[in-house]
């Protein structure tokens, strides 16, 4: 016997096969699913999952958390790419500045206590998300950062994308099998710093997004481009949660910050402050419809 | 003028209603929603919302991918939770196990490349959903883990669970503030391992999961188990995404493997093989409903 399939009102009616279409998608955002594949799943015509995506869509649209994009073609398909709407980002980075703005953050030798932060998977998953729109037109087929405290945000970004991540090593790991090993120029330590990334971890001519967590003289995303020079991939681009303001001259100028971290003064007069940097709006073009 | 709201139909109807729902629940899993919050974005009643997460609770165990909780009392509310059903996590240990055993992964000195997988948005989102499953009814309230590799795992599950992740260090840096070192004896090469932490990362009386991508001796999980102590933290539970068959006797017995790699022989002539290890099924009380 035939399994009993109306196309109208397949399994469960309309709301349960736009809920089920919608766990797909949010489940692998960024990963193309054809129309077929979702035909299969719910028993439903091409016709009526059109209707079911464009309704999905909308609400995406309402909730300011992204869209879902079509693509045409024999092999034609859908993505859900979490793209939050302009306001929201904003209003993201307003309350994660205020957050860090708080004086218990203050930490000896100018530093601030960002680690609870770096590693907040809600933290991550909003910035990684901005990240993401912010750097889509770019069309990166990978993420590039180097470890530690970059990995959580440039795996989030590259979740949102539906892109692979690749991480560099302080040191040489034995486990990872042949690997590029560089020398760098701490930005502000003036001390040299060194990296390393199996070989295999990137392949020749990728288009890479390299996203770290702070940027002071910019010594390690020089050395991070540099290094995919060696590897004959294309950099991107270049995000980082924070940017200090000070040095003003840093080794790299084509980066994109969300906050500014500016320190005046001296010891226990030393005033913090993390101020919004980034505005979405102007940055349109940057995979916002 | 008021809005127009009818509390049947609000704002582009129950289909619309639904994936907005959805995507609030699907944006933060682990993170309860209040059904008070959920009625002010969508205008509509709380009878209505409770059909509604009903019907998304039926999609997305059609799907296999977890279940919406609901919590009773004044403040009570919805979460999703992004438990896989346990053929779902099977299937998705076995084509890991098929992608690992693979011969191009074999290194030198008997590692196995690992590093795409580890760092793969899609790979660890998966499995962090299968250790949430696990590890849930510890009520486990932060994830632990070390750098660097089982960073993205811990994450993933962190997330799946809605609760914060702590990263111990393999060297004090000096941006935390106040740390704890460890030294910590590597249970197979011998040699002397040092982790530190953060004194504010581990809030005293923490219930604490420890999530970590690779065990052969267990020293490095052990350390982690000291740590805790030290934070009069206590330790829910071990997860760990591949143990080595050899040596069967480690330094810590109770820990979860989702997989098992075994080598046999001796070089050119070595045989590498990773199987599933974990059976969800008698894991049913950890988490599934």
């Amino acid at each position: 016997m035939a399994e009993q399939i109306d196309p109208e009102e397949p399994r469960g009616g309309r709301s349960v096969r736009l809920v089920r279409l919608m766990t797909r998608l949010m489940a692998d955002p960024g990963l193309s699913i054809t129309l077929q594949e979702l035909g299969h799943a719910t028993g439903a015509a091409k016709s009526t999952l059109s209707e079911d995506v464009a309704a999905i869509d909308r609400a995406l649209e309402a909730e300011g958390r992204g869209y879902v994009e079509r693509t045409l073609g024999p092999s034609g398909g859908v993505r859900y790419l979490p793209f939050p709407a302009p306001d929201k980002a904003e209003q993201t980075l307003d309350d994660l500045a205020v957050e860090l703005s708080q004086p218990d953050r203050r930490l000896q030798g100018e530093f601030l206590y960002l680690t609870d932060i770096v590693f907040s998977p809600l933290w991550v998953g909003r910035l990684g998300e901005i990240f993401a729109s912010l750097f889509a037109a770019g069309r990166p087929d990978m993420v590039l950062t180097v470890e530690t405290k970059g990995i959580p945000l440039a795996l989030m970004t590259a979740r949102a994308l539906g892109i692979p991540l690749a991480v560099a090593r302080r040191e040489a790991g034995m486990t990872e099998g042949p690997a590029l090993g560089l020398n760098y120029l701490s930005g502000t330590a003036r001390r040299i710093g060194t990296m390393s990334l199996a070989r295999r971890a990137v392949p020749e001519g990728s288009r890479v997004l390299i996203i770290d967590d702070f940027l002071k003289g910019g010594g390690t995303a020089q050395g991070l481009i540099d290094m995919m020079a060696e590897f004959n991939a294309e950099v991107t681009g270049v995000g980082v949660l924070i940017a200090t303001r000070q040095p003003e001259q840093k080794l790299i100028s084509d980066y994109v910050p969300l906050l500014e971290l500016s320190v005046d003064g001296e010891g226990s007069g030393t005033n913090f402050q993390v101020i919004r940097r980034l505005n979405v709006a102007p940055h349109g073009q940057g995979g916002q419809r």
